[in-house]
């Protein structure tokens, strides 16, 4: 089947960016001096997470137990979930997904007492040991235990409690990874996390609390790190990229990031052709999310996407005589690869302009 | 099975309230001497359609005819599909669904030539008669053909081409639903169609083109059109209601809409609570669309949600002293019910705390 025959809207991605992406960030992250652990939040797919690993990889990420649980079913053996979880039902699900998956290293995040005292009781009682991970604040202001006395508190705790084990620490300044410049962004990036790196060398190596692992960095700040003695770097986004993410600058542009391609897309089709400079496709915003911004379609900047509400996205077209057709297929770039793909059931792999892989997104709505 | 019990985020409905808002707006569609053709983009469960006609409703709306195909194979017998489709692919599958529930009548909207052509061709091959409806421009600038000789000449060329039938007009203000103040929003939407009607008294019904089916208005606009010849109102959010719509205004009110109910919820769960002022849910942008703003917790204003990306949500407490603890369950209402009901999979239904129905949202990701 080739593409013009998919019916629409549909999410595509292009295999050859795919992979490109997927080599050169890899290819960078060893030039770095660094490992990768890919968030796999944005793709949510084993089958590709697998590929992130095979091309070198040390293991994955997840934001969520629910995608975990994807992801360890579908083979994937080194698992860091990115948010803390609460609650005896999660708790109770990550007791039996490590009995499930004994050969599968699980890490969880946490940045509170009550998450160590929760998980270690559970834990002891299924005669396991957890290894947990401490999410540092980084600037963001979202999760994160603030760098200092309570941190210290949180991972001497951690030692001293049984069913827990210490693992290291996660600082990821999420905040940071849409900064436009990439001196600009990668200053602040190593800024925000100062204070830890300080901490760590004046006070938790003496004591003996020092991290094993140091995770964080994203598609925006990966190259923050190289001097810092981050051990893991948990980019996502650069496998699919996106309009937001084109728009960071790179080492060579302030406003364009040329380091990766856009991979992911979204097949639609013109339903309505209302005006000369007007036209409406079928995909809106359960399709194209808009938090982020408009979807693009790249190289036609007289194209203007407008959102027409959750069914409908509005053209408008610079020349009134722009040749669309009722009927005719276009591809958009989506704004925010995260919520887009999380609208869809089904990735389709592209090659040559032909359907070659058609995969279930396995970790789609897995937000528990 | 309590509300407690569940497992989050998860999205949650009340059911005494949807039944009230239900039988609202049913008696109030009564009482303007319209009908109900509620849409059930936003709920997409083909078992509340059918609440909607036993509540006394004639049909339904679907906006896709992916939506389509659910309802119709979930017992539904009147759909019309709101927007017009376009390819191949899509016209065949109408012409399927239309093979496979011979007894469900279904309404197809076009607003140009080229819709009328191809869908005349696949159905005079199937040897059908595919009832069609043309939405017409209402002020919105999405969809829509011109009132005025583009009308004429496309309600002409239904009326005299084999295979499809002319059933009426859609005109539907999608962009006044959510103006502010009760007389000023009724004032706009009845001007929006009054060429409409002109054309109507004026050329259509001389000339043997009126309408059987005026079809439009929604829940910000419903009682316009009670001085009008609407036949049909296409109302939907009604059921759920969200914070953007609480927030129209109604009789009594200029910013508070009070004819119905918030149903709709997500449950979510604090994860994180990293400063005295500072809380962190398990439900972000994956779970609680912010395209339309913030979700809110009714009746707590000292909290106040941010989001937080794409899974968390970020909790910012005007008081240091509130009590949140890790693992409190916290109900929000959506800001837009459509695309936070499309995050999920499961529709839960709680009567006085306890679980008593779980829906699977067999429409979600039906944009197709």
């Amino acid at each position: 089947m080739n593409l013009a025959q998919l019916d629409t809207p549909a999410l595509v991605v292009d295999l050859d960016k795919l992979e490109s992406n997927l080599k050169t960030m890899q290819t960078r992250i060893n030039t770095l001096g660094l490992t990768l652990r890919p968030h796999t939040k944005a793709h949510k797919i084993p089958a590709i997470a697998q590929m992130q690993i095979e091309a070198g990889a040390k293991g994955i990420c997840t934001s969520k137990l629910g995608e975990a649980e994807v992801m360890a079913k579908g083979g994937i053996k080194d698992i860091l979930i990115t948010t803390p979880i609460a609650g005896d039902k999660k708790i109770q699900r990550l007791v039996t997904l490590h009995q499930h998956y004994p050969d599968c290293r699980l890490i969880q995040i946490v940045d509170h007492i009550e998450h160590v005292k929760q998980i270690a009781i559970a834990a002891s009682k299924a005669g396991l040991i957890i290894e947990l991970m401490i999410e540092v604040e980084s600037g963001q202001q979202r999760c994160g235990v603030a760098v200092g006395d309570e941190l210290i508190t949180l991972i001497q705790l951690i030692q001293q409690t049984e069913g827990v084990s210490y693992a290291g620490v996660q600082a990821y300044s999420g905040h940071l990874q849409h900064i436009k410049g990439y001196d600009a962004r990668n200053k602040q990036a190593k800024a925000a996390v100062q204070d830890l790196f300080t901490l760590i060398e004046s006070t938790l190596k003496p004591k003996g609390l020092a991290p094993e692992i140091i995770s964080g960095g994203g598609t925006g700040t990966y190259a923050a790190y190289q001097d810092l003695n981050y051990t893991e770097i948990q980019a996502g986004s650069y496998l699919f990229m996106d309009a937001s993410y084109r728009a960071i600058g790179d080492e060579h542009h302030d406003e364009k990031n040329t380091q990766f391609q856009a991979a992911l897309s979204v097949l639609s089709t013109v339903i309505s052709h209302p005006t000369s400079t007007r036209a409406v496709v079928d995909a809106g915003m359960k399709c194209l999310s808009i938090d982020s911004g408009m979807p693009i379609i790249e190289g036609r900047e007289d194209i203007t996407y407008q959102t027409g509400g959750d069914e409908h996205g509005i053209l408008h077209l610079e020349e009134p005589n722009t040749q669309l057709e009722i009927g005719q297929q276009l591809t958009f770039i989506p704004s925010h690869c995260d919520t887009t793909l999380n609208n869809f059931d089904t990735l389709y792999g592209v090659r040559d302009g032909e359907v070659v892989e058609q995969w279930e997104i396995l970790g789609r709505g897995r937000s528990d």
